[in-house]
């Protein structure tokens, strides 16, 4: 079955198409990648996603419009992909879409009445793909796990327990997004026995610095090009380990909420106070977001269990000094990265959802509780079917 | 087939619950009514669910969290009304839930370099309604519509076409609620040879004067009262005949934006100015709504297809004055009751959405394209699978 997944992530820079050959069943689901295509947004559009995301729509008006424009825009990036691909959209079964987060509350809060209402809000309406593409849909995937009491987050490593489960070897998958997160496989592992969680910011961070620091010239820092001009400040760097997420016990996730724009600014606003450097700043975030990863380790995951492999992927990858001080914290792990299991890192989100899609069309389950402390296992997912061709 | 449907109408007072028992498929489908329940909303609840409504969240935040809480209200209300009936939720196979409109705009207009944006926003998440009963749920029927060019608004006649289709006699069905809709059911129809169209005002402008002209201590005209000591005002009349929407070729739908409180206070500012009494006005605006909806036969339907028997439904049916006007300007029509048809009036938005769910769970498409204005068939609704039990 050919199935295609889309994911715009929180940093909301576009769309990841991602093209999946997919057979069988789980333990023994067949993965193959076929393709990947990005999509980037407009700056109008992006603009409007932050700042709805950033808790200021004009009116509920916005929202609802906002949510069926960019289902246009899904449905666009699913066509552009398959014509890059030269792949015909009938020759598609199935598409899965996580859509765009303009909202993610993972911890119950009184509201209205009721004692524990979390919530989460994807939009990038999948009725509008589902119409456009003539492909059946599977939309809105992280509901369903919280309405089980789960966090709705992570989801991805759903995917990391079916791609790199060994039968003798431990390993751990981390992804380095917006956010930064792990899933660990022990050997032989079933679904109950993986854990994952966000160990905190990924490039998250860095990009809200140094895209705050080049006013908008830069998005991200380049080849770690600033943060390499910089020197590391320690009084910083321990103000930030002290971040009350990074003590946290999981199952936990991170966003906008902890690592966003109004952390850049205090950070920011931290280094105009003692004069700092920006390329001090960056360097600084640079290894802290470094050393937030190797402390989750340290701290929860080691304790638990051995790691053999860490299979690394997501941009943070392309980050040369994050990468060169995780390994220097992480020293025993074998550190690959996911090219070696023919997951191009930035088709690795797309791909989920195509798989998570698949699992959900069949009606079997694909959440794993233990990384979202979901309650049991659920089907995640919406589906609407496409019209008749 | 014992599938729940559950409705939330625009004015915000509550749940209305309905249980019915289907099997076949069209058009010799078999729909009984089998129970109807409905849950008020609190106070609380309903001002914030018009706020929002009105367009003003406090911030991106209120809407998601609003949409949880909801989720949890429709499935309190489906576990409540199961109780009432003493049905237990394991014998219901699926459930249909139409949620809360917060926004609707059926009508295109430019968003974000998109020149045709239409949108709908119902929220009550059904996945949380999926978790807490355990039954398969259907939710979100009008994106579906609307993403195929339609107005994803009236869906109930859908149910009228099922439930009123006679191979030899040509029916029409109105539904005189806030708004009056009508649906035109030709002897032995296809489903595009329906249409469907809202006339007009229903109870709405009468309902508005009366609470106003009482200072809120009566919110409808109960038995015509009112209306009955008054005089007809041939100049307000004339008037309000001159109203735009009624001249507006159909499809098309109406709604507070042509006939809610801003048009009840320019009529009482009207009265006020000419020194008009209270019942005449009542008076004047009963008759207004029931020459609407005769206009609309005389103009719309009636020069398309000659109607043998009209099936009237709703609260208006209960406003003496206005059925006799009715009859008095649709001679040659026999007016039935949709008791007739074991159809209480106040369950049958409920069962609309049970029967669309159906449709929607054997993937056969649930709009009609004369009613909406979509460009063809579609199966309207999102499937969440209900966890193993």
């Amino acid at each position: 079955m050919l199935v295609l997944g889309m994911m715009s992530g929180t940093s909301a820079d576009g769309i990841d198409v991602g093209l999946a050959r997919i057979s069988g069943r789980p333990p023994r689901l067949s993965i193959k990648l076929e393709g990947h295509h990005h999509v980037p947004f407009s700056s109008s559009l992006r603009k409007t996603i932050l700042r709805v995301a950033n808790a200021e729509p004009k009116e509920t008006a916005e929202i609802s419009q906002l949510n069926f424009a960019l289902g246009e825009e899904f449905a666009l990036a699913a066509t552009a992909a398959c014509k890059v691909w030269r792949v015909p959209l009938q020759r598609i079964s199935l598409i899965g879409s996580h859509g765009q987060t303009i909202y993610h509350q993972g911890t119950p809060a009184p509201f209205l009445g009721h004692s524990r209402i979390s919530s989460t809000l994807q939009i990038g309406e999948p009725s509008v793909i589902a119409e456009r593409t003539g492909v059946t849909t599977i939309g809105d995937f992280r509901p369903a796990d919280m309405a089980a009491g789960g966090q709705g987050a992570p989801l991805v490593p759903f995917l990391d327990y079916l791609l790199y489960r060994h039968p003798k070897r431990n390993r751990a998958a981390l992804n380095i997004g917006g956010i930064a997160n792990v899933t660990v496989i022990p050997a032989g592992a079933n679904a109950k026995e993986v854990f994952a969680f966000d160990t905190g910011p990924g490039n998250m961070v860095v990009d809200a610095l140094v895209e705050k620091i080049t006013h908008g010239r830069s998005h991200y820092d380049k080849d770690s090009e600033m943060a390499l001009r910089g020197w590391m400040l320690p009084k910083l760097l321990n103000e930030m380990m002290e971040h009350p997420y990074l003590q946290k016990e999981p199952p936990k996730t991170a966003g906008r909420e902890q690592f966003g724009q109004s952390y850049a600014e205090e950070i920011l606003a931290w280094s105009k106070k003692n004069r700092a450097k920006p390329a001090d700043v960056v360097r600084t975030a640079t290894i802290f977001t470094a050393l937030s990863i190797g402390s989750a380790f340290q701290k929860f995951i080691l304790p638990r269990t051995q790691v053999d492999e860490l299979v690394v992927s997501g941009g943070g990858t392309r980050n040369t000094l994050m990468m060169i001080y995780l390994a220097a914290i992480l020293p025993g792990f074998s550190i690959v990265s996911s090219d070696h299991f023919g997951i191009k890192p930035e088709a690795k989100e797309a791909l989920a959802f195509a798989v998570l899609a698949y699992e959900c069309f069949y009606g079997r389950p694909n959440n794993l509780p233990s990384a979202t402390g979901a309650r049991h296992l659920a089907v995640l997912g919406k589906l609407i079917h496409a019209r008749a061709r």
